[in-house]
């Protein structure tokens, strides 16, 4: 029997004891517990590009991993710390929206989906401190958890769990979609959250608009074209991206998370 | 029986080839050997901030485990390489005071505590290069402990290793406690040496000045109060840390490793 | 029997999703596999760094360890996916010279070696994305192969993989060698291309240049000398570095990678 995978995902950085801090605290308790880093370098306290980071990583790994995130501004005020189990995987965080692109919306929620608050002190650490839930609470969580106790024992199930706005694109009374940049990644692609098929599927063309930018070319790979001009392009996540020949979309456009961007149908520039 | 456990805390950062070489050197003489890194992004050679984030990491993993430090400034030179053994843990370094937070002083040496100069070459890599010990010296001998091979092969204990200077704090003839900052983390958090009990049992009150700022406000979670205003918190490493809700206080207040710190008693400013 | 092993090496950076989801492929492949990370902090699309990084990683690693490297500033476009085997150890890459250090060249061919074209897509994800072959083809190569999938059924033997041009140091109509700083690691060290006989073998000395400064001090530790002389030292790697004690010569000269160096026979100066 494979040993139980669990993965991190952390605003911690590299350089702070956090992060090995929870790995020690769940070898304690899970001597078979086997460590996966998605990453610890989310920007601090940074939710949307935090729940991004996760949408892309989790489905990769097998069924039954356990999912450990802490991007947590909230640690010892008033927000929830919950699991959720999705499509198989197991999930525990604080409930303030980081698992937004993970658990299904309720107009999609074919899928079974669970979501508990934890509330249980039996599977916390003895004692609580205020700043550091990472290794007091949801680190000893996961790692019970991967000890097999079943999800019911850690605490209810919820139903109103926090969301984060601005996630989905939208579209406006023109037609056009309204979205935004998800993250700039250390190559200076722009990914958005624009459903690629929003492309492939637009039989009259299209434009995608930038800060004053308009772009209306669809590369195929990111070698494609001069260095430096930019292009958009079909992203490894499903979404599109906006690049630029090994160079950083980021530096060229200014862009950054958050940024807005406008998906217009047709080939004329309106 | 679970397999060996070794830790890794060094200065090399993450772009270089050191740690995977020492890895590799490690499950080439124990191939069950498993790693988690503390970190690689100490500061290059500052031994406080090691011996502060070993401190805070080495606790919370379970009994046996090996700890691999190679913060290293003397590499090459006098300096001795050493195994201690402390709390049922073992810390393979230099001995150059990476491991003043972690070995019990002689006030407190209740527990059972030994340090051994490493000088079996049996135990090293054949060919010792000047530049990199880490590889040919320190991963061997971490990897041979793993293989159980026994303490007392690798050396003779010693009772005069290095102890560095300044880490505990001192109370000066007016009654107020001079402490230092011991490092900023990555949210900017200033730790000081400062244990928490000295405000947490202080009936009549305390004012802390750092710089020109006197605090005087114990805040109960990093989310209290307005954002950027600073407050002082017990940390979840025991000491009192110096923080602002979702600022870093290190910008604030221009304070970094090894900056003064005075706590007073009483509620007035002297 | 050891699980298999399975080193990563890219230039996708600590923030982003890219290795984790990659590592998540492999184990829903091989869920017995695991993994250490030689750096994913390659500059951007550096060919040469990646070369030389590795090959000062994977020599250590015990024989039959897979090494998985992405650098891959071509993805997308007509460069080939390889599987090398040499000494032993597997190498999984772009065909971009990235493996040019690894891979003995015709001269020295005495070692059994042979390189792969992968085109096999039964060892591939079923759909295979334009910009990150790494999880989509890379990965999951690494993880059959770890699998005990035989080599030749990745693809066919070639013999024109790519070699990165400059990365040998040669010697001028005046008995000069000519070289180059292959990288300046963390600490500042200028690991150059010379291999280190070159000195230990010259009887009648030698003067080193780079800019406009002549080293003729062959040092025997980092911490000899006054904090930030410039010096030479034997490396770790068996290349001639250029270093400082404490300080960092990259700083201290401007060099870089790619910065020319040129190593005279003789005391006297020309």
């Amino acid at each position: 029997m494979p040993r139980p995978l669990i993965t991190l995902l952390t605003d911690f950085g590299a350089a702070d004891h956090y992060a090995a801090a929870m790995k020690g605290v769940m070898r304690g308790i899970c001597p078979a517990a086997e460590f996966i880093d998605i990453s610890h370098e989310v920007a601090p306290y940074a939710l949307a590009e935090a729940a991004y980071t996760l949408s892309q990583a989790w489905q990769y790994f097998p069924k039954g991993t356990i999912h450990l995130i802490v991007v947590d501004p909230g640690v010892g005020g008033a927000r929830r710390p919950v699991l959720a189990k999705s499509a198989g995987h197991y999930f525990v965080a604080p409930d303030n929206g980081v698992l937004s692109m993970v658990i299904p919306t309720e107009a999609t929620s074919g899928l079974a989906c669970s979501v508990r608050e934890l509330t249980n002190p039996k599977y916390f650490r003895p004692s609580l401190s205020q700043t550091f839930h990472g290794r007091d609470l949801f680190a000893p969580v996961a790692a019970h958890l991967a000890n097999r106790v079943p999800a019911a024992r850690f605490g209810r199930t919820i139903v109103d769990w926090v969301r984060l706005e601005g996630l989905l694109p939208c579209r406006d009374a023109n037609g056009a979609w309204q979205g935004i940049v998800l993250k700039a990644d250390r190559f200076g692609n722009l990914i958005t959250n624009l459903p690629s098929d929003l492309i492939e599927n637009s039989g009259k063309g299209w434009n995608l608009r930038i800060g004053n930018r308009i772009l209306a070319t669809l590369a195929t790979s990111y070698s494609e074209g001069e260095p430096g001009k930019l292009f958009v392009i079909v992203g490894s996540s499903g979404y599109l991206e906006i690049s630029a020949n090994q160079r950083s979309a980021a530096v060229v456009t200014g862009a950054t998370s958050g940024t807005r961007i406008t998906l217009r149908p047709g080939r004329g520039i309106s």
